[in-house]
């Protein structure tokens, strides 16, 4: 059995994705970022950075004897696709690519995607330097994912692999914000490969219930655990 | 034979690192990122968002024929680790660890850093909560790191492996960049895991000498293209 740690974010939706498209059996624990539950020690024991999504493989046991412990989406998303051979092709030119896209996204795309959301909705001040910079780079990402998919289908090249997964939440929502601002929408909207792609991608089934997890009864169990926490502090 | 285009930056030291950890024999091409030769046409061919380092693999080819290309530094360590089956172990807990450092330094590690540099040295104005911001995530991520180095020698577990060559050039800026802070230095001149790591890491002959690529006859090279190029238009 798998137990997949997570929050209803792009980062999250990366693994409950992938698990869905493998048919593996998991079962999720909705950590509630906004109540801080990933700074909990006994879930850094399990992702030593406090970041979601987490994974334990009780299949796999490690060292001591536990449930092997994953942590880092990109990591998740290689693990997965070795344990079950799918979405990542072992050698050649599109396995190459497949990780070289997925790093993209792991270095670039979430993390100045984050950022603008960040200078945008949490910080206390606003900053427009900051702004205009994470929302440009956040539209350049997309004109760099755009040239790649004029080319490919897939950003690994032929087929559907975890590159897709990796980005495919995140550029929902790079396309989602941008296409409201006044400055790149119109940009954006001339992005057809990476609209198709989005398109395509999103339609999947996998894609769909993927989107959706953890689901409100899930959420309403990391409700219950913080209350229960703080009614016996 | 393999080329390396690379410049004198973290990102491109991971490379140089492990390419004289492997012993293999390379070619550097020196991408001089303070004229932005990133950004030329040719280059993007190899890597798509226009980041250094990349390499070009002539023993491997790809579906037309051409030298297989690897962007992103992450990429490029699976790459070289899987082509010489060196310092990333093939299976079990030490792969899961070793791939989940590598994507704490290439999503979190790097790209915070990188920000707290740009805010510091490059940006336009000056945001003090920008700069704080990174700065303070910055000592939290060594600090991280020095959790994980309490337990294990290296960030793997038992063993050196591309983990430890793609955080030891990044860890090593931000601890040197800290302990210049009034507000950090104290803190980080505690973390003695960490700072014991980054001596034995080091002092690895082939961590002295990735860490000279690109050298100043390389330089010199990178300079002269972007003159010649400068006399043609």
């Amino acid at each position: 059995m798998i137990e997949l740690y997570t929050w209803s974010t792009p980062n999250g939706r990366k693994a409950s994705i992938m698990l869905e498209e493998l048919g593996l059996p998991y079962r999720v624990i909705a950590v509630d970022i906004t109540k801080e539950q990933q700074h909990d020690a006994e879930f850094r024991k399990i992702s030593p950075n406090g970041k979601i999504p987490a994974l334990l493989d009780h299949e796999a046991k490690d060292a001591s004897g536990q449930p092997r412990r994953l942590f880092e989406s990109g990591n998740i998303l290689i693990y997965l696709a070795e344990k079950t051979g799918i979405l990542l092709p072992e050698s050649g030119e599109e396995r190459s690519e497949t990780l070289g896209w997925l790093f993209f996204q792991m270095a670039h795309l979430g993390p100045m995607v984050g950022q603008w959301h960040w200078f945008k909705n949490a910080a206390p001040e606003k900053s427009d330097m900051a702004i205009k910079r994470y929302r440009e780079e956040s539209l350049r990402l997309l004109e760099v994912m755009n040239a790649r998919l004029e080319e490919e289908p897939y950003l690994g090249g032929a087929h559907y692999s975890i590159a897709d997964i990796a980005c495919y939440a995140w550029a929902k929502t790079a396309v989602e914000e941008l296409s409201e601002e006044e400055t790149e929408a119109e940009a954006v909207a001339g992005l057809n490969p990476l609209l198709n792609w989005l398109k395509r991608v999103g339609a999947r089934p996998a894609v769909v219930r993927g989107m959706q997890i953890p689901d409100d009864q899930q959420k309403e169990q990391a409700a219950t655990r913080s209350s229960l926490r703080e009614s016996a502090e």
